[in-house]
């Protein structure tokens, strides 16, 4: 980030990371007693343990800045919570489907906002996004059950829907609390033609992740 | 252990450790939405998250032994998950002193059995015990509750004996469970006085413990 730029937008993005990495951990926690096996669900376990470390160096880095997080991500809280309130998953699948998804989408989104910033934050906001691991693991889960029966792919691939719209839902009413942050996404994508290739960017990248494993957009 | 000796008290233990891991990676991963604020919570996901490297050494290890951890364990799963069953934490304090109380006399009857291991494993089991920063962040949190409000500890002294209570209820049931395992502990307690002194030393750590955060036994 730019001299010239408030830390503000920074905190709250920074903010954002470290209460989604304590909202995973948790999440994935309770999910994994949802798994078939011993080894499936210490695997979940592992998941979830690795987003602490990530929390931590966010927590770090926001003090640094002057920034308390549990002040920083306070105005955001509800806006996280509701997400993961309306999606809690019924069943293994539809949790190793919730990460393959949902956390894909807010990590591309990341992804997209850290282009903007100075390279150490840049960095840090790269390192404690999800491990490609992560991903394999959920995607070689969900390849499986549909090929062992293929009307899975219609359940998930609706179930994959809802989390998008909750998540869009979701990420309005944090722009909407956080305008600083629009700014940061303003400077990712300056023009209106640009916020569009944003959205098509995370887009084209969604459709790709849901054909990858045999689901439905 | 000696050459002599079958593995399959080694492999009872390491299974017991490992299941035990799981269970209170799963257990303070959920007492930490418990916490009264997010520093808090953040402090048990991690005491939480270290558990979890703990499992995948025992696993590994046990996978060296021929076993696997999902089959070994089984025979125990029923008493491990009845002890966490019968003591859910209601509240924050609760939950800092199951850590305490509980998982400090398990910790102390693995260090003795431990004494009868082979170098590897003897160090592999004392690597895997709980932290002592664990333990302090516990103590200090209990400390300062009876502080602020002296009848707490009546409340807590009384859960910490029926967490006792429960712990030896679930330890017998291991232990006719697996008579391997009265091997192992024979051999570190050889006659009855041994194994009276070994219950000595249980029982007089426990009372210190208790003591020093101001609880009765």
């Amino acid at each position: 980030m730019s001299e010239s730029q408030p830390n503000e937008a920074l905190i709250d993005l920074l903010a954002l990371l470290a209460f989604g990495e304590l909202q995973a951990f948790d999440r994935m926690a309770a999910d994994a007693r949802l798994a078939p096996d011993l080894h499936r669900r210490a695997v979940l376990c592992e998941m979830a343990a690795s987003e602490i470390g990530h929390y931590r160096r966010l927590v770090d880095r926001l003090a640094v800045l002057g920034a308390d997080t549990e002040t920083a991500v306070e105005p955001f809280l509800d806006a996280l919570e509701a997400y993961h309130d309306r999606t809690q998953p019924k069943d293994w699948l539809e949790a190793l489907t919730k990460a393959y998804v949902g956390d894909a989408v807010a990590d591309d989104f990341y992804r997209e906002v850290a282009t903007c910033l100075d390279e150490a934050d840049r960095h840090l906001v790269l390192d404690v996004l999800h491990d490609t691991r992560h991903y394999e693991f959920a995607a070689a889960e969900i390849r499986a059950a549909i090929a062992d029966d293929p009307k899975v792919a219609n359940r998930l691939s609706m179930w994959a829907r809802r989390l998008v719209g909750e998540a869009l839902s979701q990420a309005q009413t944090v722009a909407a609390t956080g305008p600083a942050l629009i700014g940061l996404i303003a400077m990712s994508a300056p023009d209106q033609a640009g916020i569009i290739g944003l959205f098509r960017r995370l887009t084209d990248q969604h459709t790709r992740r849901m054909t990858a494993v045999g689901l439905n957009n």
